[in-house]
């Protein structure tokens, strides 16, 4: 076979640096495909080797016809790897050509994996959040935290955010990338302070299926927007009842998530899937009050958008290493 | 990331070159730790980009503790790439280091595919066919005549096959592959004379909805083990009546393809999965007048316990490219 296959590195696929307002507007798009009932996305698959299960490693396949993408993502996420100085999320991308099913690009997937989070977000966010949001709480200021304000950047005219995790070191991290983007960012030590007066609240430390629950009743101000990067972990029942909407990118795999696995167990009842806000089939925020939250699990779809423009761009750059297939 | 990928081709995989030998010995352990429960291979999903579905391309993962391999195989079947000069089957296959979850390797799936199916339909016959059967008959002299062929001759004292393809061509190429293994090979003009008399008859021609069941009742002599590598394209409802033990190497994918895809609607109960008859679970053969039947329909298992040979061997000889992850 004289089939060329093109190879891009976690370097070479940040090489590329896909802007992140192409990435949210992709996203979007995919949503939009997707309520539409134009993709096809099976439910992920999963192997789990060792750490009594703990560990994953999922396959996430996605067929695109508007944007000719199709594809698998195989990504692992290991939490033991952190302490061993390995990465907690690693694995791959392949991306097929969809007229003849023959692979046309392998790409490292934790670049896309990052972004592509941040900005299914900032999407939801876009129907959720008040549009004049300009206080960004961050609560875990890791990979997510970093791509998180980035793609809200891009959707709100944000001036300040508050920075808090409990390893300063991050925050601090967290706080020279806000000042690149050109906002104000206080590190607080106190999860409170980077949740009261925020405009859009962000939590995104570790997933835990018994929650710690931090956050409480009152915290969150009327109008906000929060995005449960983490799930239910940071919530406590009682501010989990204050919700107003209630959404999630995949009504299935939430459901999937709550009852065979143990995940959202205070948590209300969906309001609507992102998909549905982005064709109008469910209003979005109505009023300035409301108190509106994203539980969004990562989709198939959301790499599958995102794949071809980083292809494209590093065959257009002459980036990346080809292979004979 | 210092992390190392290694690459390897279609032409780095058929270098490494696995002997047949090695390869029917590792797919039937495999079969022999799914008997006992110790591996988790879930469910394979799929996109169907095109041609009104008739197109594939499904993500097959597995975790084979026994053999320390994780990884997953993304395969493409596209019916109608032939008639643009392209292949039928394509795809990668990515294995990954169980303990980190990192991935190690990326490697075209095809002569994998190729073999490993002609592989497991060995191991059944070492449970199911006379083990004095000498003659074979190949019903269809494609990519998997060739490893049927093959894999056969490995585990039975074949002397003769009997080689039938609508194209004498591809009847031409399998006699002279035939050859090499040192068999005396007749390419035969009607499929008849590919069935009777012979102790093996593989059939592997494409896979059909509406089986053209050219396989009559009476065909088969006594003692005949059948492979129907192409499902029940090739025979009619009175042949499969005759079948004394009708076995598939997965009970749950069977059903599935049964009831929810439209294949194997004439065909006898199941009387065993091929991991029972590894771990003796249930009998194989138990006189020399059975016809016994293999319905296989290709497990992740099975490309999950040869990928880590090839990959070391690959390591060793130093055949491949080694990339940054």
């Amino acid at each position: 076979m004289d089939q060329k296959l093109l190879y891009l590195s976690y370097a070479d696929v940040s090489a590329v640096d896909i802007p992140m307002d192409r990435i949210v507007n992709t996203v979007e798009k995919g949503f939009e495909e997707m309520g539409h009932g134009r993709l096809e996305m099976p439910p992920k698959p999963g192997i789990h080797p060792g750490d009594g299960g703990n560990n994953f490693i999922h396959a996430m396949p996605a067929f695109v016809p508007a944007v000719k993408s199709a594809g698998v993502k195989w990504v692992s996420g290991y939490p033991g790897n952190q302490a061993r100085g390995l990465p907690y999320i690693s694995g791959l991308l392949i991306l097929n050509n969809p007229d003849t099913g023959i692979p046309i690009a392998v790409m490292d997937c934790t670049w896309i994996t990052a972004k592509r989070t941040g900005a299914a977000s900032a999407v939801s966010a876009r129907y959720l959040a008040r549009p004049e949001s300009a206080t960004i709480g961050i609560l875990g200021c890791g990979v997510q935290g970093h791509t998180h304000l980035e793609a809200m950047n891009v959707v709100f005219p944000l001036k300040k955010a508050m920075a808090f995790d409990p390893n300063p070191a991050n925050a601090g991290k967290l706080a020279k990338f806000g000042n690149t983007l050109g906002l104000d960012v206080d590190i607080v030590d106190s999860p409170k302070k980077a949740v009261s007066g925020c405009d859009i609240v962000v939590t995104a430390g570790p997933i835990l299926k018994n929650p710690h629950a931090t956050i409480q009743a009152g915290w969150l101000d009327p109008g906000t927007f929060a995005s449960l990067v983490d799930f239910d972990s940071y919530y406590s029942r009682d501010a989990l009842k204050e919700a107003d909407k209630w959404t999630t990118d995949h009504i299935g795999q939430y459901q999937y998530y709550k009852e065979a696995a143990g995940y959202f167990q205070n948590c209300p009842d969906i309001y609507a899937a992102l998909s549905d806000l982005v064709t109008g089939k469910k209003p979005g925020r109505e009023n300035d009050e409301e108190k509106n939250f994203a539980a969004n699990l990562g989709l198939a779809m959301e790499d599958m958008v995102v794949a071809p423009m980083i292809y494209q761009q590093a065959v257009d750059k002459d980036i990346g290493t080809w292979l004979s297939l």
